[in-house]
């Protein structure tokens, strides 16, 4: 693996790193981490790359490692840049023959992960997405709970994602983070609604299996002078006929990171939240709710959730692992392709093109029904 | 204390006996509880009433309850009937002098609150309205927090109220409480929006202080032939520029009474919900979140919050304290009113009439904006 | 009922008043509230009671009450009084043929409590103690689950109840509740044990239904110049072999009331605690931990939590409701017996002299242990 | 870092490998996996080490690794077997001039961890002991909340470590873990209380800095035909003056891996429990309790804390991460000694050999006073 971005300053850089070292399936080997040589130099550095392979840019990166032989260049480049920069790399790293793992959003706009998704077609190359949420092993339960029809016909879904750490002028105290995540020309056209709305809109299909089909947005600015938005709420329908709500915020003062969702079947309904990501609460109507519990000795654990699970109960596992559940399946994938054997449906449970593309239409609509007086409006169709 | 309704069947007649008996302020002297004279009579001796202020109608007991001697009759009547009948016995009651605690929602609509309200103005008598959620210490507390800036301007606030008792079509079991709750006739023009949706409005308005200026409602009936929506989703505008998300649902399969709310200002954010009433969670943006605590020996707490808790820390209160609490404010300020003095701030802490007519305006809105292509819809005048 | 103690500045008697008015079944027809007639006369004014039914002493209120008509007297006599006044009139009350429910611990001591269980069997009147944990639907329910097997053979127990508003010199501070808590000639032979260290005994028994047959126990006193025990540690085995730690504790700062039990059979375990009395949590071998609910519709629980709970799920019931039952109880069973007939199983559910007994023998047994170098001290016969 | 045990049915060997490599600054170079050299080989290939790096024994390791140049060879061994191949392997590796990780505890008695001690202190090399749940970001805090005073001294300490894993014969079924676990002479003088009693006990002296003086112990062994105990109920006393109450189990069943403990002092308390290892809770006498967080960007948190933070507040951190930090800071401290400078005081804050020898100590102890009558015994000197 290459990475490109990532230097020190950039958490998220890390957290890609580790996600993709826990399970020793993957090494990384050469990266362009900053936007200058020298910065990038060092990075490399601390990481203990051979500085040969420590690169000014992604395009230098891949020209020199294209020129390596086959079995010692890198197989395929992370990308963990503001999101402005995803698609010209990726599509380049596409056009070099490298296969893609990219930051999310896919890219700054629906035009641009259209033309993606089509290069990725031509290309024959793998590409993956890092929506780490649906990493966790209780959303692999969850998923596999309304799979099964334990739910029933789903009615409503509640998907909420408070932040607080928005909630003053943080980008113009030089803070890096707030400061291209708040800028439209980096960020894209919508704010909090682009950096964990689309977490929460990918989380709630991923476990469903169902598309938001209309939505009713209104989103906000609440901090003064901020270019794009900092809070949003959006009722929408889903393509079976059921309802719901997704609020997402970064000005919900003193909040975390608090990505949880509700889905509510005939049946059953279920609960759970990425601050305590090993319980999934599954409630009925007629007998005691369950506390569903990661642990790879739970039998009664789905082979969905299994699979992604490396510690016996009680041993809890955290946004790192999930993390890099997302890096092992797309390994397990990309090795199978190598090894010219069909991938197994687990292995290839991990964010694709598509969920880019839904994620990027779901932008494109909010954006829409913000500017607009009507009630609903349909998803851009793509 | 009269009581109309509330015979053996009914749940909420005991929950408003309890609550007005728990402080030893009032006694329940007659009632009218059921339909039928026999069954009203029963209900009667098993409330140790003598037989003869047990009767038949709440027209009969208004009448023969002012045949008696000043110091012998009831003072107030407790109108714990089917919606419909709110109206009727609550203006009978005014225009036979008696004061009136009513069950919510106050009226079946809109028109009959307005008139309600005229009445009421004219007897000069008093009015109370069991919405019984804001009678818990901790939402007194956070009430409090608002009204003394703690948080700061409110800029977001998410108000929750899943249950999931009426996920089948229990009306058509013949459980009594499900169907009159889901008939227009006796319901209102809302299901599930008027029983609880109204319950969380409310609750909202009482924390912060604010007031609804626009909404945008998604109503829906899930369960097949139901007349009226089970589940409701709805944007609105406060007042101050605030934004924010109100849902209620009956077909929240497992959830039992879980009404929530979050409030979000500048300066620090809350959280308080009723399944765990004792707690009130304070988030701030720089420092730990902080667990309050109902307690009467709790120094740190504000007055109000210490005037509506009767045990010390660590000894749960439940729904029927915050219940009694209405009725104890009813009651002083009553005491105060039959004194001759002014009651005070807190004596005059519950429910009045002003709450009833905010609640019918937001039914009477979120009927409009269901029927509505609008995004928007202002909240109806009265 | 007559109250002898329970006086304004008393929290435990206004709580008392509530637990028995709160069902409608118990009328409070009299009172020697205070040490002083002036004091008690006070309290029964503003208790609404007539004049001539508050008495400035037990003595006299037991003789006048007896002095009056059958129908018109008080049947018992709810003793609310410091520790070291339970017995003399508990005794005097059975004496002159009055029942008796009385505040826990039942007697100052050992010796007392076995004169008072003569004496009521010699009566045949009725005795109740306010072990008012044991009132709570969803310990009523553990005992259930117990009883009916679901647990299999109980191994091993752990009962806690920290408690943090002794952890400074708070007696020396002129709070009551404080001064005579910690003050042997009022308290009894230990303090924070008698206090709240009886409580986690009973419990653990009354889930259990098994006894304590041995104990190890060490009891501390961090507060300096304190005479009695704030804290204290216990080993005990069970007479079935199952062992176990009960720990209490005054000095645990910060904590309220925290009142816990988990019990662990051969089969499943559960855990309770009294700060959030409405959930019991079971925990299975080989299946998700179940969430065990309050609820007069959960038509999953027994007949005997059934039988003690007033709401429907999710309408949180508390301290005072729990404490309500054991008053409603007893009075049901001395309607049964008033009434000729034989209480049921669910009547007779209350804490009776046998509970004092334990009680008492526990407390005996601890100061034997806390003198002693050997590591198990049987418990003391009686 | 090279690994002896940990092939591929070893739970514990994954979690190490893992735990190494998150931070890049541990390579796995070579190891003996298993008992058999085919069984070694076939981890080892899994593990895409090189064939000639995989070796058939820990002898044949130390001696082919010490012929290898001195930049290629291992710098450390993990042992990572059952408990009695510790001291061999540890000693040997030490005598061949390899620094040492252990996996706890350290040795199988008392009388081996000495000769380690001594061994080691000759050696000059470094020995580190994976009591890896002081591993944990709010472990750090809560040690430093402890050290800075804001406990005022020391009262009362209750650490609680609950399994139910054991509940039944599983050693008769074949499961590995369990059949080692259970035999004396793999194992050592303790089941239950070797294997988590003492990472309770190194937990609780971790964050108090006090040492156990005396205990009274209750061990036992509840299911049929086990010949160590699988369930410990323990008294303590420390050298402060404070007691405590230790209980572990592997027969509570339904239980995880539910460690937790209670700090009292007398200015405050705390709570931590592993299972929502994130959250620390903070209790204080007259103010809210506080909810302490993991977060890299809490500027509230201590340093210590935050050296051992990977991600942002609400990214939460698990068992690997918190075992990771005893590895990075191992191997900060070993970089530290072959750069010839002072490791700092946060480099150095991992177990070392004097946990060791506290920890068998401890057993040494328990094991003492489980066969004696006297209550208290002193902990054994070393």
């Amino acid at each position: 693996m290459g990475m490109v971005g990532g230097g020190n300053d950039a958490f998220i850089g890390q957290v890609h790193r580790i996600a993709a070292a826990i399970d020793g399936q993957i090494e990384l080997v050469c990266g362009a981490f900053s936007s200058t040589k020298e910065k990038s130099k060092l990075s490399g550095k601390q990481l203990y790359l051979p500085d040969e392979r420590v690169y000014g840019s992604y395009d230098e990166m891949f020209e020199k490692e294209l020129a390596l032989p086959a079995d010692v260049r890198m197989e395929f480049v992370s990308i963990v840049t503001p999101n402005h920069l995803h698609y010209p790399i990726a599509s380049k790293a596409l056009a070099s023959g490298f296969h893609v793992m990219s930051d999310k959003p896919a890219t700054l706009n629906l035009d641009e992960i259209l033309k993606l998704r089509e290069e990725l077609n031509k290309s024959g190359l793998l590409y993956g997405l890092t929506h780490n949420y649906t990493g966790y092993p209780m959303v692999k339960e969850a998923k596999e709970m309304v799979k099964t029809g334990k739910l029933g016909k789903i009615r409503k879904v509640v998907v909420e994602y408070p932040q607080g750490w928005l909630s003053t002028d943080l980008e113009s105290s030089g803070q890096k983070q707030a400061a291209w995540r708040t800028d439209p020309a980096r960020s894209g056209g919508c704010g909090c609604m682009g950096d964990i709305g689309t977490h929460a809109e990918n989380l709630m299909e991923y476990i469903t299996d169902l598309q938001i089909e209309s939505i009713c947005a209104d989103l906000n600015t609440f901090v003064e002078g901020r270019q794009l938005d900092d809070d949003g709420n959006v009722l929408f329908k889903l393509n079976n006929g059921a309802k719901g709500v997704l609020h997402a915020s970064q000005i919900s003062v003193g909040e975390e990171n608090g990505l949880k969702i509700y889905v509510y079947g005939e049946l059953a309904g279920l609960f759970w939240r990425q601050l305590e990501p090993n319980t999934l609460q599954v409630m009925w109507p007629d007998r005691p709710t369950e506390i569903v519990r990661t642990g790879a000795n739970h039998t009664n654990l789905s082979e969905r959730a299994l699979y992604n699970t490396r510690l016996p109960a009680g041993h809890p596992e955290g946004f790192l692992e999930a993390f890099a559940n997302i890096y092992r399946n797309f390994a397990s994938t990309l090795q199978a392709k190598l090894q010219g054997r069909e991938p197994t449906e687990l292995e290839l449970d991990f964010p694709q093109i598509e969920d880019g593309v839904r994620g990027m239409a779901f932008i494109d609509t909010l954006i829409r029904s913000q500017k607009c007086d009507d009630k609903w409006i349909k998803i851009t169709e793509y």
